[in-house]
Order: structure tokens, then C-alpha cells, then sequence
């Protein structure tokens, strides 16, 4: 093995240990058994299947290993930024910034063609204008959704989470797939807004909302 | 949306929400803390990772998505049989019926096509014969041996694992990628044996070894 390899690879293996860290950040979704909250590698995984087998459900054609990817490594930066929870406000000003410096110190540690070639892809999630960006959005979305509605709404109820705030953060969740953003609202969210789970008032623009 | 397509989408849903008990199944390998065990799903999402960025490693050209996919779903089995620790031999035994038993049970969860294309792809991996299964393989030992050599070989040393024992069940590593396995055995195993977390004796054939 030369020593340019091996340099490499001590790179790389930097980074896969790194990364190991994302196991210990913790969602605010349940898992199915309704007591322990999923970690975001747990979350990756899930919607890396997910967009496998739904994939031809996208409103565009998409490129699957690279919507997948994206996938896998769209939360990394929390690693350095922490978890920002959908609905925390607060959270969300800083959010941006504080996730840019981690993805340069996060990506930086790879040898400079893969660390590009990731933080790029990172970017390109966030910026949400992409075919694969736009259904890796629709799984971000929509396997919480899947998890809250197997949990009897807990998370939603624990939160106190209004059906308002929901419909603006699944804005642009049809993008990705008209089709499975239909059949999750149907499934997932409204029998929860039925059974109270999930709040609704007057004042907060659910009549207004698209259902 | 038609008839057709909720039925086929209750199906997918009903395997996603199935597949979250992954999320359940302990493994020996502990994260880079040392205190947790890490569990399955958490091991896929790793070794997906490194299958990205690891593919040009790989003594024969692998389709990276199908090398991906199949390290997804590739313990999804023992949602059904258990995880069976590398070096527990009885287990070993009765492994293979129970696995085929569990993959009938989930793939058949699947719409028909689906359901055969991701059985299949687990038979693949189980054969270990296609390029893309040598280089799974290869990551799903690599990527527990790196973590054991983070954590000062704590698994190791819990279950007294003889070094002819890791080599055995590492015979095949190298048909996956031989600079890697080379690497791992040089960064991640041997300071292990030189530092008595690994055991060596010459009845088991650590002298005879391909060291």
C-alpha cells in the first residue's frame, strides 16, 4: 500500500468515526414501540429504504443512489450544530449559520474532492430546488409523520403542535411527491387532527389550509 | 389517487413501519463512546456511508446503489431471527433456517415485485459471490472492527475472542477489497493482538495465519 493511500484513508476513517456521533443525537419522534425517540443515523437509514421502494412515486424522475446519499448524510452537521427541532422558532434563526460551520469542519476532514463533493450534496438539500432535493425533503417529512401517526400523535401532543404549523412546514413536502404527500395527510396527519392529537383553531389559518 | 395505488402504498407503509423494529436489535459492537451497544439500523446507515466513499477501494468495479441497498436491508432478517453474534457457533447452526424463515415473512410483506427484488438482493449478499456482495461483506466487517479498535477492543476482550477466530470469520474480507482489509487488518486488529484485547495461542492457529 503507498503512502498516498494510506493518507487517504486515515482521512476516511477519520470522518467514519466522526460520524459515529450522529447515532447519539436524538429526534423528537418516537420509534414504534412509543417510549425511546429515534437518533438521526436511525431516521437516515429509515428513509434511505424508504426512498428506494418509493422512489417511482417522485413527480419528477430522480437519480436514486444520489437522493439516497443526500439522505444519509443530510444531518451530519448536527453532529457539531445540534439537533433544531421543527417546530422550535428560536432554534431555527441560528440554525443556518451554525450549520454551515459545521459542515465546514465536518466535510473539511475528508480529502478534498469527497468533502466537496458532500458538502455539496448537503447544500443542494438545503437548497431544495433539485428533483432528488425535493423527495429527499418528502422523506424528511414524511417518515416523522409515518412514526407520529404509529404513536398515537404522542410527539404532536407533547408539543402541542398545531395543524397550521404543520401544513407550513409540509409546504413544499408535494414537490417531492404530490402522490405521498396526499396519501400521508390522508393517513398520517388528519385522522390525529380528528382524534385532537394535533391542535386546530380558527385564528391560526388551518380553515385557510389546503386540505 | 386510484384503488391500486393506496393498496400498494399500504403495503410499502406497513414494511416501513415493520422495519423500524431494527432500530431494536442490539449488536456487540459498542459506539465510539463505549458504553452503547450499537443496534442495526445504526450499523446500515454506517456502512452505507462507507460504501459511498469507499467504492473505489473495491477490487472490481461495484454498482454502488445495489452494494448500498443490500447493506440496508441486509439484517432486516433478524427482525424475525435475532442477531446471531459472530462468534457464538450454536447460534451459527440454526441461523440460515431462521433467517430464510423471517425474509419469506418480511419480503412477503412487499408487493410482489419488490418484495423478489429485495429477497433476492439479501440471497445475493448471503452468497457472497457478486462483486457488489463481496464489497457488503467487507464493509460489514470492516465497519464493526474499526469501532471495536475505537473502544480499545472492549468487545473483544468481553468475549474473549481468539485471533484465529477473527481471521476466520475475515477469510473472505479481501475478495471485497484487499487494500482495505490490508489497512484494517494493519490499523485496527493487530495493535489489538500486541495489546492482549485479542487472544493469541498457537493451537489455534494464529501462527498459521496469513499475517
Amino acid at each position: 500500500m503507498d503512502t498516498m493511500k494510506n493518507e487517504e484513508l486515515d482521512r476516511l476513517f477519520d470522518f467514519f468515526r466522526l460520524i459515529d456521533r450522529e447515532k447519539f443525537i436524538g429526534r423528537q419522534t418516537y420509534l414504534t414501540d412509543g417510549k425511546r425517540k429515534e437518533n438521526d443515523a436511525e431516521h437516515a437509514w429509515h428513509m434511505a429504504i424508504m426512498t428506494v421502494l418509493l422512489a417511482k412515486y417522485a413527480n419528477e424522475e430522480i437519480d436514486v443512489l444520489r437522493t439516497v446519499t443526500m439522505l444519509l448524510i443530510h444531518d451530519l452537521v448536527e453532529i457539531y450544530a445540534g439537533d433544531t427541532y421543527a417546530y422550535d422558532d428560536a432554534g431555527k434563526d441560528t440554525q443556518a449559520v451554525r450549520e454551515m460551520e459545521a459542515a465546514e469542519k465536518i466535510y473539511g476532514m475528508l480529502p478534498a474532492e469527497q468533502g466537496k463533493w458532500l458538502k455539496d450534496l448537503w447544500l443542494e438539500f438545503e437548497a431544495r430546488e433539485t428533483p432528488e432535493a425535493k423527495f429527499a425533503r418528502t422523506m424528511d417529512n414524511l417518515q416523522p409523520m409515518m412514526l407520529n401517526d404509529a404513536t398515537d400523535g404522542i410527539s404532536w401532543v407533547e408539543h402541542g403542535v398545531h395543524l397550521s404549523q404543520i401544513l407550513k412546514r409540509n409546504e413544499m413536502t408535494p414537490c417531492g411527491s404530490e402522490i405521498l404527500w396526499e396519501y400521508a395527510r390522508e393517513n398520517f396527519l388528519m385522522p390525529h387532527v380528528r382524534a385532537g392529537h394535533v391542535l386546530e383553531d380558527p385564528g391560526d389559518g388551518a380553515d385557510a389550509a389546503p386540505l
